[in-house]
């Protein structure tokens, strides 16, 4: 029934594609309830991660699993050795445990191949809590002078698992990774944007230019007023992650398997929620209810509907600055962007506004992000959201583009930008749009008489309001661009 | 070069298409900066209304400008009229607009046909705001004893439009519109639901029943936890809403035509909000800055996130409904929904969740709105967004849904459910999953063989547990789904 | 438990919210499995619409489910009273069916209210199938002299509903509707408006402009180039709809309740088939495999997956002819759209490009619905999907918006534009990517300094090559605009 | 005014972030229009890849250019290259820069890093035609002895890039990698998957089984009949890349800068095409209309289009294996998937359909990815759209994922499928919708009562029958499940 045969074999698996994890070729028998499996002799992880290998050889080395939720997995495994020696935990064993997490919050472990385990796995991070679980407890086993893969003295479920499911603590690292992540991430690369903005927005203050609404000429404004609008719109961006960072801040741990909290002592939800906010120096708190905690993934959907609305500002003010840029000679031609590359292959000496390229793609791609996350937070059942590796792995990589993208379009772009202050000047006082001022003087039915005029006849406001007998000098104290920037 | 002639004809305008509005045949002249024009001698409107309604006849009655809008911009022109007379405009004719104002708020004027644009019009909303000028003012003029069409006493821009442009009064129209929608709809409505789901949570607090995760049977939890993770959710959802609120709840009104303010006098747009917080009983103020109020819509990108999220939160909550309900015989069977209708035309005696599905729909249906509104946002330019009837339309028909879908939901289903207790219990109590609770007493492996065993011969969890070694004694105080609710 | 207590009450029914399908207030007696129902004594339908009307009060008079859907109905409907005719069924019943059909296909019972369900019903569209059902039998009795509601001598289930289900039904529908409108109503639009497109690139042949990349400029090319390009991304708009129309056009009927066929006689499938590809001289055909035809709803999302390229396509169109023709004096201004209408209620004379922001805002709807459409098809478990009213509803709104929008856009914009050649001809000239044409002779690295010179100094291209050795007559004959526009 | 001081540095450029790629920290210096610049002394590309590396530091090394676009660049600069020499190319150049091309296409520099740039470099991909340009006219020097980066005897503007333009090179390199991925790897992996399913459904043709809609009991079907339809899904997925590809095969070389084909000989556009035809063994041809070709992306939203109803398909097939599969003994139970890791990290024993989770994720990605190729698509503007690596990334990025996923999930869930043959049985037979088969015998609304009954009395079909009148014979005739799997 085969018919089609030319397809592609999965005989090597992602891990041993990589040359860097190939290893020595060496290997060790680790095991796991399924039984025995080889995994290769220099890595820490065990047979369940080795399973998933084998069991998921999906797409190239960007569908890795991300390292922030290795890294926040790392930290909660820690929090959790600390809280359970409390709760009486073998202190030799809870130690080493602890100790063993910081190379993966380092990340060390995780660029030398020991999380080698793709998004597309078990939606529920089984396998990557494992993996935390085998590499944790390997190495602590080894600190403590045992034989890897021995599980002695060191369990990777009954120590370093203690108390915990992975359908607490991947939700649990879900948190912690985005909670990070917004905050020393994100946030200050969109306020590095947006003091950029603004002190562009001091700077020029004083040049009047030419409004548009519609794509049309409308009445002026400063250009530091239209800059003012882009730094308020990342302003609102920051207010925004601060509104649903509360809610970012709930960890699931203390749920285990279904949200009753089986087999974890009381006390242990909020006392390992302490340790994290202590680790993180983040206001981490037990979630209220953890049947919402781990059934849905709510507040990650909502965290990317900020991350959603951020790309839409950032959109609209890289679209802005490149239009303005556009030129040199037949576009609008009011700012000039810097220069930083050759442009064109066959056009010599043409430069383009490539900062906002790089930037408006990345905005597209968050737009999509924000799909996938909505399905993936939409399809849960029952007791478990399993889409929450897609899921993350869609905000840590918004939030990655969106914090790169910014700084990147503030250093190579915004920080740059030159105003061409002659001619935003010329073209500013050739616009009709001026005859505004007109109408608290003679009402907007006259005015829009003289601005069609001189439309039609290329002549100038000036000229036609005259003929329809405004006197020069009402129309030199109307018709004040300087006056035309505010209230009266 | 014209090769197709099949093509339809729209010499037909919505207007004239819809028999409601066709008025008695007869017409008056209305007159615009363009020129001349009939309009239907019962309808207020005048020329600018009537030559949208003839260049964009699009679509079906479905594409109207939605009513919310049109009633929030009767309570800013009756907000703005009532401060201009503050600034000193004619006193009879301020109060003939503030008087004719009511039966736009009222709804009244947009259900006898005197509001008849579609959304797919200019992208300003330009033409609904002199839509309302227009009917405001001929309204006003009918009252003060004129000539409809007359412009005087009362002109649609001189005085219904004074200190305003269509680039403030339609983005202030949008969020008044959008903040009382938000309150007096979409939380109420949810808190309905949430109410009905948690009352459901504590009449089932003692129902013990099968957890599942994966979709595979997981440790139990008792029913009322279960709906309790639902109540959660909404929880959350009223949450998020107010979360975002406050960015609602800013005005652009007094930003004139490109965020200056030009042509309205200091202090008119901090009053205007003032009177609209007045009119409205929110808290509406003016906002900080102008030209992002302008050119931005990301306030609403941001609330349409939220929309998104609570779609999420009822896709999850609909479905798991009717999965624990689906049957009667050969599903999960734990609930019955209420049943409200015959469910096939060719199976008799089917009942179906008709009402998840209805719910479900609308929940998709979001997920959709929220990329429209996502791309219209994207898509501003310089001082003004024109996408704003797209945005603001669906913004109100995801509130509208919603909140119509959540409370339908609660009174045709949740409220009538019943759980099937026989069947709930039965199922719990053949689980191998309960093999967990033994974890802490002989270790993970040891647990996993004697469930994998049961698994395998179709024997009961006891039976393989004794064959292991575990006393009957032991097991009866181990495995006791009562003890398994919480931590210990 | 009910703290919120100002939640809108449902009292009123959608029904009885429109006047006009308000009734006498006289009412008659119909009754369906569930028991006996009131219903207005001047409609055709009976219980189970009512029903329906009763447990779905959702959202505005836009929300019903719209009108080519119900129409295919009425096509299938005939169609099958045919064919039973055929298969045994009493002649005069199936005679008075037929009949009574054609005024659900000419739209008659549409308008006047005897189909007032609403998309957000049961998922499989039961409920407008039964609709169908009671009405036309209704309406078969009342030609035949019977009594409305007595199911004699026709009966809703029994005879009009014979041989089917509303699983194999309402699908049929969907592919009836959704084939009729892309062929009716969508290719003949897009033509319509792909041949004003062509006949100005034909107009605009010899007009030499400036090219633009990364809206940047760059080497020239003809406008009736320019054109040439949206018009051919219109006429692949119709070949990708042409591409997906052989999965529309199969047809699920016979498959009756899961895609057995189960009560319907051997070779009704194929014989119903072929009356609807005659009713509708569309080559429509039964579906190869019935499960496939009832459980998925894949034809429909890869339909949409064209209408949102041809969104796509049209968004970028009707971009670039506003950008064009911005303006009028400080823009681009290479285009002179139409001016159909006063653009501001507070800029008097300002005029702008209404048209493609109505028809860019439709492409954004469309955009938007994709992702509801998409939700929808991927959300159908085991043997139907029941997101069908929402798939479908989305795909007819697109299809009508895109229908009407491209014929608007055509007649309202695109027909009437003007290039403003002057201005055209000034701007192409001053361009400095001229300089490309001098890479066949001097080399890519030896242009590009000359244009940067240029660029730099404010002079033109040939002095600076001039001053670069280039001779005025070599200059003369290489850069030569006219000779730019294709291989040499 | 950088109020904010905590921002991330970007002094490591990700070209040295990673050490496979940093060289032995020897540099050689490159020079283009711009200046001079160091590059790696081991690494082939020059200036402008350089400058591209330190103005793009955006993202981990998941956000790389994909390599089969970069292969893609290979096949059509060796295209070229051949058609050059015919066009009169020094045969000596022409000859090294195709042999050189081939370590391009092979990926083997790909791999060793002579392709560093990431996705969110300038929207027309120029700089990795530029880098493609530079490491191939430095492998082509190597090879004929002369100096890295003297750009002599080969120049990568005037001879690797002769006759092209960025402009008209990365949309051809995005068709041949689009169309080679859809050709090579998804067709195939579809059709290895559809192939499991249509054994399967071959296998269990005589397996009868309840049907469900609604998620409620149903009339039977066979377990083969259900298989049968995902089957059919998956052959319209091949069908639907079929119809998308004509348009794939359009190749815009020949276009050069704007579509105009300045620069190029006449004939170049065809024999390249006919060349690249002939590299890759599809009909690949010059595009009819060369503007469309760079302006436009349509062709990738379409595909995607397709990619996206395939998620959809996938979606579904996965969610109803994963849903007859739930239990062991509290779900469906109708399925027993394939056992491939344990499941918990908790809960012993417990095995979780992993291979529908992985699936699953994967087409919500996709659905995502959909939006981000759809906004990029419809944000082009004049004659070129600078969204390209953006859209091709995402829909590399969507073939690679659904062909692995499906392959995967064939070998590892679908072929390994086991029926509980029981189960299904005993479930079936308890349906009360078997009463469907009376309709035509005793009519819908009788039927329907001994339905309800049974229901409510827990009783079955035929008790209550028997009560209603039908005899035991006739029953047994009429209420048969083998009779009941098609039309009679």
């Amino acid at each position: 029934m085969r018919m089609i045969t030319g397809c592609r074999h999965f005989s090597t698996t992602l891990l041993l594609q990589s040359k860097k994890n190939k290893g020595d070729g060496k290997f060790r028998m680790e095991r796991d309830t399924f039984g025995e499996l080889k995994v290769p002799a220099d890595k820490l992880f065990g047979a369940q991660t080795m399973r998933s290998v084998i069991n998921f050889p999906i797409g190239t080395i960007g569908e890795r699993m991300p390292k922030p939720i290795i890294q926040a997995m790392g930290i909660l495994k820690k929090a959790c050795a600390d809280v359970n020696k409390d709760f009486g935990m073998d202190a030799g064993i809870a130690d080493a445990v602890s100790a063993a997490c910081d190379d993966v919050i380092s990340g060390k472990y995780y660029s030398k191949g020991h999380f080698p385990l793709v998004i597309w796995q078990t939606g529920s991070g089984t396998q990557s809590n494992m993996n935390a679980n085998e590499v944790i407890s390997n190495a602590a086993i080894k600190a403590m002078g045992g034989e890897l893969g021995s599980k002695k003295p060191v369990h990777p479920n009954d120590h370093v698992n203690k108390s915990q499911s992975s359908n607490d603590t991947f939700p649990t690292a879900v948190h912690i990774s985005v909670g990070l992540e917004l905050n020393n991430r994100l946030i200050p690369s969109l306020c590095y944007l947006r003091d950029a903005i603004h002190c562009k927005s001091i700077d020029y203050k004083d040049i009047i230019k030419i409004g548009r609404t519609h794509l049309m000429d409308a009445v002026p404004l400063t250009l530091g007023q239209e800059f003012s609008g882009y730094a308020q719109q990342l302003t609102y961006g920051v207010d925004r992650i601060s509104a649903c960072l509360p809610r970012v801040y709930e960890l699931a741990l203390g749920g285990t398997a279904v949200g009753t909290g089986l087999n974890a002592p009381k006390g242990f939800a909020e006392k390992v929620s302490a340790r994290i906010a202590e680790l993180t120096s983040l206001p981490f708190v037990s979630a209220p209810n953890k049947f919402e905690a781990l059934a849905a993934r709510d507040a990650m959907v909502e965290v990317h509907g900020v991350l959603n609305t951020i790309a839409v500002s950032l959109m609209k003010i890289a679209n802005d600055i490149r239009f303005l840029g556009s030129g040199p000679r037949c576009g609008l031609g009011e700012l000039q962007l810097p220069e930083n590359e050759p442009g064109s292959s066959i056009m010599p000496g043409k430069v383009n506004p490539t900062q906002c390229e790089s930037l408006t793609m990345i905005c597209a791609q968050v737009m999509g992000n924000q799909v996938a996350v909505t399905v993936g937070g939409a399809s849960g059942h029952f007791e478990l959201n399993v889409f929450k590796p897609l899921i993350v792995s869609n905000v840590l990589r918004s939030i990655r583009l969106l914090a790169d993208g910014s700084v990147n379009f503030s250093k190579h772009c915004v920080e740059g930008i030159e105003p061409n202050t002659d001619r935003i000047e010329k073209i500013m006082n050739e616009s009709l749009m001026l005859v505004t001022a007109l109408n608290p003087h003679i009402g907007y039915d006259k005015a829009a008489k003289i601005a069609k005029t001189a439309h039609e006849n290329g002549t100038t406001l000036k000229e036609e309001a005259i003929k329809a007998g405004v006197t020069e000098e009402q129309f030199k104290e109307w018709v004040d661009p300087k006056k035309m920037l505010g209230p009266h």
